[in-house]
Parts: C-alpha cells; structure tokens; sequence
C-alpha cells in the first residue's frame, strides 16, 4: 500500500518531488528557497502558465501519473517554443486531496522533470496544498535568445500557413477511451502524452517566421486566433491534411467524424504558422494553407459550420 | 442577477479579466499571445509560485472577491520581495466551477492587478478553466536588479534576527471568523487581506542582508527554515514581541492562545531575516531573536512545545 500524501505530509512530499527535478546551467537557484532564480541571457523571460483539472483535462483511470506530469508540462513547453522562446524552466503548483497516493504524485513530479529535460529546461519550483480535486498548474519560463517573440499578429496576406506536428489524434484517443476502449493505441497514446514539436518550432524561429501559435483550442480555432490578431483571412486546404487511416478506422469504429478531430480537436499541440510564401519550409512543417487579405478562417474556401474548437467553461 | 462564467465563456471571461490587469514598462508583451514576455534587466529572473484553494486558503463568504485577489497576489509578491527582488509581472491560472459568477471572478483579477500595481508589477497572463473546487494560482516574477538573491542560508552566528511585518493577526482574524465573529476589524481585516512588508524587504536587500524569508507557515516554522539552511540556532525573544491589546483581547474572548497566533500563525506574511550584528536596523525592521551556533529555534532560551506552523496536508 502507498502511503497518502496525508501521511506521507508537505515537507517530505516536497523532498521526495524534489528529487526528480534535476538541474541545467540556466538554474541559479533551484527549489527549496522562497523563489528560484533563472537566467534570462537576453534580459527577457517569455512566461505562460496553464492548469490541468482532474475529470476535465485528464482521469487517472486513462492516464498514468508520469503521462500528467508529461503533459501539464508538454502544454506549457509548447506555448513557449510558440513564441519562438527556447524554454528554460517550469513551475508546479499541485493541489491533491489528502487521501491521493504519495506514489501518484512522485510519477506527476517525474512526468514533469521528463519532459522538461527534454527541452533542456529544469523544475525550479512550486507549492503543494490540499483541495478536492486533483488541480496541477504549471509555469513555464523560456529564454528568446535575441530574437524578437513570434506572436500570433505577424501574419501577412501572401504567407503560407503550416502545420509542424499532429492534430486529431488526442481527440480521437480521447473519444476511444470515452466509449472504453483502449485502442488503437496511436490515438489513445497521443492523448495521453501529446509530443509538441519543438524542434520545428526552433527551427521555424531561427528562420523567421511570421506567426506561430500552439494548437490547443483546435486548428481552426487557433487559426481564428492568429486571423484576428493578424487581420487577415487564413483558408485551409483540406488536401494538405489527409486523414490518416488508423484516425478514419477508429472514427469509423466509433460513428465519430475524423475530418473534425484533425479539424477542432485541441490537446495534440501542434504548432501552425505563418511563413513568407517564398522560404522553404523548416524540416517538420508542411503547407496547410494561405494568408489572404480579409478576416476569418474558411476551409477549402468554405465557411466551416460547426464548432472550431474548445471552451473550457462550455457545457459540452 | 450576475452572469455565472459558464455563460459569459471562456474567451470574454479572458477579455473582462484582462481589462483589469494595466501594464509596466517590464511588459514587453502582456496577455493575449501564448505567453507573456517580461523585462529580465541583470539577465536572471526570479519566480515562485502558490496556490489557493477555496474552503483551505479562504471562503468566499469570509472574503471578497478583491480580497482573494490581494491575498493570492500577495503570497506571491511577498516571496518574491523576501529573496531581496523587485516583482515585475504575476501569471494568475484560475479554476473555477462553472456557476461561479462572472463578477467574482472580475473582482478576483481586479484584486490582483492592483495589489501588483502596489508594488509596480502588472498581470502579464493567465489561464481560466473549469472545475468543482475553486482554486487559483499565481506565479510571481522578479528582478533582483544586479544584486545576489537572498536566501535561507546565509545566516551566521552572531547575526540578529529581525522581523518586519506583523504576526498573529491572520490566525487572530480566521480564529474570529470560524467562531463565526466578524470583528475585531483590524484582525479580520489582516486575515482577508494581507499586508507583507514590501519596501522593509527591500531595503533589508539593499542595504545587505544576510537571509531573508516570507513568513507564511508561522514564525517559528519559517525561522526553523532559516535555522537549518543556514545550520545556525535562533532564539526568539518574546520581550520583544508583545502582544496586541487587540489580540490579546480576541483570544481572552475566544478561550484562544494570543502567544500561539503570534509565534505561529502564517499568513500575515511578513518578512524575518538575519541581519550582520553590527548594522542599524533599516525602517520597518525591530529585533527579535539572535542567531548562535548549533541548530533549531528556541524560544526564550526554551524548546518550544507545540506545534510551529502548518503542514498543508496534515488533518487539523
């Protein structure tokens, strides 16, 4: 039997966090102190934080602590590579009733200093406290190495829009593991640890790019964002994005519509963005679309009936 | 009758938050991208992050809006000022059940925004989603504007222990109100809405401190922090730390322990730090104790018997 974390107590929980959250050079001063201190070379931080809820982002039951961990802090790695930023550090908040297993919160702290490492970033810090329901909220902190952010306003009529990464495939996992399957294990596997791609969005900044965006309400909504902040028209080109057969069987198996995951389903982070039309597409992303002038995303120079993405207070 | 945010929505919820949130010159891209980016003048950033939870850190028909909005920020900020920083920006994520009223949300932002903009700092980003128990987090940045963070550890022998800020009168106020009491004013009013003593933290910064916390898990606890990064005893001196007619009074009625609020209630943050023997105390700063050789925190030369502080999971 694991010991809960009622027993087990904050400071000893915090020790045996603290274990697994490793060290990089950006960390001046790592946990255990009233803050912790990172570098920021270029004398800018890029800064983002986002919050995972037990029963509406993820159920213990379908996903493993090491998966959350991965992906509170997949999420928040991914609006930093978005702005162009390389991240350096996260924050975690964790709040968790007193009867959750010590053990449960070790594999979230493990999942966490994971796929930070993976980034070359580090866990510098966070809080736990007591509450109902399973809440983790994450910050992460990124380094934009000189360069100016990649915001969502850059995009210009003309530009390519590109994808780098998957879409769909968590929804449709999510979809499979609602009706209780565990299968195919490609969907199921992208909703439970979504892998962004940061190294296309290195590549993308390095390059130049004129918009990006982390697509987590969906593309189509996401497009909207970069749309409106940019002032223009973005149109999709359904062509470009193929469903893929093991998202069509598994839609097909459950009287699901796999156009729409890939279309609205949020929880992949992917990334899109606008490149000028004449560079050459950084290795990772592939044309999806235009920047037109106007306002609005359409599909297949269409408008899309239904939703684009993601409220989080919607009754859905 | 006020919109819940269920039918407000996610994205005007974002949109009534962010009216509140007012900017800096450290802004160099507030709310409304993938991430915030923020001014790191001597190319380190310092950041901690906590959080509170309804029905454990406050009750809504104990507290206002605004007051939850000062209290998460101040928790924050005040960790923030005791590494001897300047805060710049805070991050708020809040989780909210879906028939919270849109207005106590805008209160709780319009609270953080202005006990940031006390200390010059802005509400650079955020995230809201859905969820049983409502639960905000805010990470706080800083800037420790070329000088050496100060930490737990760098008290010595010899040092004197100082403390600005008051003690007690948090844990006097929530004592009050869970006996189901509104007054005394002045230790409700400490409970709703702390008051951490920014510019003294400063100014102990400033002038060379030697370690420096926030006081949030009671006197003796966080000097037992101190105590033991270092590996130094302090002793407190109680002549020091008379009690507060009003205090005294509150815990008379209640059949409460004054003594106890006073040396462990957190809370209040406020700020104890470990100053060389031989300065002047800066304004806002009164000795307390000394720092000896050896380890722990006594009390008048004495074991103290009782608790020292809070666990925040342990049953109480």
């Amino acid at each position: 039997m694991s010991e809960t974390v009622a027993e087990v107590g904050e400071f000893r929980l915090i020790e045996r966090f603290t274990r697994h959250f490793g060290t990089t050079d950006a960390v001046l001063l790592g946990p255990g102190d009233d803050a912790a201190v990172v570098a920021a070379p270029d004398a800018r931080v890029v800064a983002c934080t986002d919050m995972l809820v037990e029963g509406n982002h993820f159920r213990r039951d379908w996903c493993s602590a090491a998966d959350v961990g991965h992906k509170a802090a997949a999420v928040n790695l991914a609006d930093i590579a978005a702005m162009g930023a390389r991240p350096t550090a996260l924050l975690a908040a964790v709040c968790a009733p007193q009867d959750t297993p010590a053990e449960w919160l070790e594999g979230l702290a493990s999942g966490l200093a994971d796929e930070a490492a993976a980034v070359g970033a580090a866990v510098v810090g966070g809080d736990t406290t007591r509450g109902d329901q399973l809440t983790i909220t994450v910050t992460a902190l990124g380094d934009l190495e000189g360069r100016a952010p990649v915001t969502r306003a850059g995009a210009r009529p003309g530009d390519v829009i590109a994808l780098a990464g998957k879409t769909g495939w968590a929804a449709g996992g999510l979809n499979v593991l609602s009706r209780g399957f565990r299968s195919p294990g490609a969907l199921v596997g992208a909703y439970r640890r979504p892998q962004p791609p940061y190294a296309a969005a290195r590549d993308a900044a390095l390059m130049g790019v004129n918009a990006m965006i982390d697509i987590s309400d969906g593309l189509l909504a996401d497009l909207g964002h970069i749309a409106s902040a940019s002032g223009v028209a973005i149109d999709v080109d359904t062509a470009a994005l193929p469903i893929p057969e093991p998202m069509r069987n598994a839609a097909e198996a459950l009287g699901s519509d796999a156009r729409r995951w890939l279309l609205t389903g949020g929880e992949d982070h992917a990334l899109a963005a606008a490149f000028p039309a004449d560079v050459l597409l950084p290795e990772g992303w592939r044309r999806i679309g235009s920047v037109a002038e106007g306002g609005g995303v359409t599909v297949d120079g269409r408008k899309w009936s239904g939703p684009t993405g993601w409220d989080h207070f919607a009754t859905s």
